[in-house]
């Protein structure tokens, strides 16, 4: 079902980042970056695979008359892409707990860029600090713990 | 562009959730509950709008070899269902904070119930303790901070 939706996905212009592994050795101080823009598609994705049809993300009329002043991406878009960057260190990497701050709106079209590094290291369960960025503006921040298997 | 993902979306078999608000003034001990069934298309769905295309969630036998025994649903899809829940609360909402703890597994075609409850007020800040179940079992835990416009 992965390679029709893709397609699907393509058309609408979603942008199908390929999913390789990171390099090295993973310990304190090992850090990761990803990015990936997000387009109207994925508000759409997003909002149907959680149900989360909130006017804020999709009825630019009503969010016109918020404090936003039109359509913002769902936070947890924005943070989901911490999922995509953890996942990407070596091994299997499973999340075993997440935290976020949500501190500015993104927009659609927006690159949101994750940053994290490793701070701790507890057996295979490792912390990372992350930081969501677009452009120099922290959109998102908080911290994950994952386990490598 | 939402009406039309929307139909592909049921065509390939996910749950399209209306969405409604829940009534009532909110105060602490207003509670929330919301629940939906995480199909394999919310998967995909998921994985293309984050580009976490772990295999542990797309590629059964990898997963095969985990601890797991087979794909399980990525842990942030199953909490962009608290962004669904609290979205449904009066007003317009805004997501300040949210953390979670992953502590059990979801299997794709499971139904996951989230159920909330608002434990702080602050002006027009409040905190909601939150749980996700797959039947009795607690799959995920932990609280979001919403903003009531």
């Amino acid at each position: 079902m992965l390679e029709e939706i893709k397609e699907i996905y393509r058309k609408y212009g979603g942008e199908v980042v390929e999913f390789e592994k990171f390099e090295g050795n993973v310990d304190v101080g090992y850090t990761i970056e990803y990015e990936k823009r997000l387009e109207e598609v994925d508000v759409c994705f997003f909002g149907l695979a959680s149900g989360d049809l909130n006017p804020l993300h999709f009825d630019e009329e009503v969010a016109k008359t918020t404090r936003f002043g039109g359509r913002v991406v769902h936070g947890m878009l924005t943070t989901s892409l911490v999922s995509a960057a953890v996942a990407r260190m070596p091994g299997i990497v499973v999340l075993l707990e997440a935290s976020f701050r949500y501190t500015k709106p993104v927009r659609i079209g927006d690159v949101v860029k994750v940053v994290g590094e490793v701070v701790e290291k507890d057996r295979r369960k490792y912390r990372l600090n992350v930081r969501c960025l677009v452009g120099e503006d922290v959109v998102a921040e908080g911290y994950v713990v994952v386990l490598l298997w």
